[in-house]
C-alpha cells in the first residue's frame, strides 16, 4: 500500500481514493463482487462487456491496493477466485450512494436492487 | 443528456454514473466546487495540479452531462465561472462517503473537513 510520503497527489482523501478506483471499470468489478460474483469469467459476462485486458489489469490494481484478495479454488490446473477484503467491502456505501444518484438522474436506468441497497459491508466478506 | 436507448453500457445506474464521472479528475473538480471554488484558475491551483488540457476537457464533459453550469461573470473580455447544478450538488453524499472511506484506509490522508461532511446538497447551489 502506498503511503502519502510516496506519491499520492495530495493529502486529500478523495484524491487518494480516485487514484485507486477512479476509472470506468474498477467499481463495476467491486459491484459484481458485492452481488456474489468471484471468478474471472463471471466478471467478463457482466453486461458492460469489459475487455479481457482491462479486466486483468483492474483485478491486479485492485489487489495491489488491498481492495480484493486473489485465492486459489482449485490446484490442478490452478484456478483463482477474487474476494473483497474489508477495505473493498467498505466501498459498498459509496456504491449505494452512487447508484441512487445515477438512478435519479439517468433516464431509464434501473433502480439499485433492494438487496444491494439493504446490504451491509460486513455481510460481503468471505466466511460471513 | 444521453438516454439509455443511445449508448450507455448497460441499464445499471453505477455503470451510467461511471461513464460520466469515472476518472481521476472529475470528482476533484466537483469537490472544489463544493468547497466554493468556481473559476478555472481556482481549479488549476488545487494541490493535485490538474493539467490545463485535462481541466478544460473535464469541465466540458461535466457541463455536457449536466453536472455543472458555465456562466459569464464578466463580458469584456468574456470570463466564465462554473457552478454546480442540482445534479452536481447531489454528488455530495457520494463524495462524503468516498472521503470517509479513503481517510479510513489511506495512511496519512487528512480527514474530510467538518464543514464538508456537514454540508447538504441544497446549500451548494447558487442563490442558496
Amino acid at each position: 500500500m502506498k503511503s502519502l510520503a510516496q506519491n499520492y497527489r495530495s493529502q486529500c482523501p478523495l484524491s487518494a481514493a480516485l487514484e485507486m478506483i477512479g476509472d470506468k471499470w474498477s467499481l463495476l468489478i467491486v459491484r459484481d463482487m458485492c452481488m456474489g460474483k468471484s471468478r474471472y469469467g463471471d466478471f467478463q459476462n457482466s453486461p458492460e462487456g469489459i475487455p479481457s485486458n482491462i479486466l486483468a489489469n483492474r483485478l491486479r490494481q485492485l489487489e495491489e491496493n488491498g481492495i480484493i484478495k486473489k485465492q486459489p479454488y482449485q490446484t490442478n490446473p490452478p484456478r483463482y477466485e477474487y474476494l473483497l477484503s474489508p477495505k473493498g467491502a467498505d466501498l459498498l456505501p459509496v456504491l449505494q450512494q452512487l447508484g441512487l444518484w445515477a438512478h435519479r438522474y439517468v433516464p431509464g436506468s434501473m433502480p439499485p436492487p433492494d438487496d444491494f441497497m439493504a446490504a451491509k459491508p460486513e455481510e460481503l466478506l468471505a466466511g460471513k
